[in-house]
């Protein structure tokens, strides 16, 4: 049997380094809170706000570490409190989606782009994904038992040596699954 | 094949009627702002405060007619919001659920049970349950389509020649499936 651990994200941000400086001053580093089952992916001591037409988030976690391009990740109900309708897109692709404003203590930012729900994806580490006949940008189905039970298509796959087992949904998917971070799913094809 | 129209329950309350009148003054009456999808059932012009231990809400719709028992359902994000933990139950079962505080323009009531999460169902009418062979209580497992296409397991079958055909599910289950009122189920056993 195929088990994952799932891992459930909460609403987030990826920042630029040219964004942390503008938030939080010249020559800023994000301090790490905690360790992240992705191998040198952290929770930043950092917070955020996130301001959207309809409404607003004052503390949104910051991921470090920074990346290329600026990226929030939002379940579909955070986006209605924002009053943003983002697309359910893979981690890196914002290529037209919708921005929002970030306030940080040291500037504000209006992002043009950037705002995305996430697509559930499992991450698998190469000799996971070899031992299953799991192939990179693979889409699975995978069950997740309980009083909720779900079973979950358009799981993405994504495979790399760098990453470690872990099944990525977000706070809608969760709660509709009755799941938390540490539960197990079941890669069912 | 199976087709079943999709409605959202967005959280929302039945009311006693000794509730709407210490909510509302004595003798008070629901007024009717929506027919809803079940015959008889309505959505009240009226909306109350919900508060618990970590959040509220400030306009909760009242459905109506009153029933015997209060009932507030909500999805899980809104119970974290809340700062309750409430079951998954079905309507009418709500023994040793959690309360929480309701604020209307005539008074302040303090639940001592009611809150629940709603399982997700489907309403038959006693016909459409016939064709389809399904029985009342039955679970039912249900596949709906699109970009975050899902299959809800554990899906309860309610019949009654009171029913129109209707699936149930709330936000964080419409949200992690993409799906809105009006979208449509299929059955799959």
């Amino acid at each position: 049997m195929k088990q994952v651990p799932i891992g459930v994200s909460a609403r987030h941000i990826h920042l630029s380094v040219e964004h942390i400086e503008q938030l939080f001053g010249k020559g800023y580093e994000l301090q790490v809170m905690k360790e992240l089952s992705q191998p040198g992916q952290f929770a930043a001591a950092e917070t955020v706000a996130v301001i959207g037409p309809k409404g607003k988030f004052d503390k949104v976690r910051i991921l470090g570490p920074a990346r290329g391009k600026t990226q929030l990740e939002v379940s579909r109900t955070d986006a209605f409190t924002l009053g943003l309708n983002p697309p359910v897109r893979e981690s890196g692709h914002i290529e037209g989606t919708p921005g929002c404003t970030l306030e940080g203590p040291a500037g504000k930012i209006e992002l043009t782009q950037g705002v995305i729900v996430a697509a559930r994806h499992i991450h698998f580490h190469t000799e996971d994904a070899a031992k299953w006949g799991i192939a990179d940008k693979q889409m699975l189905t995978v069950k997740v038992e309980g009083e909720r039970s779900l079973v979950f298509e358009q799981v993405v796959a994504r495979v790399s040596d760098q990453y470690a087992l872990d099944m990525h949904i977000d706070t809608d998917e969760a709660n509709a699954a009755g799941v938390k971070t540490g539960d197990t799913a079941i890669i069912l094809a």
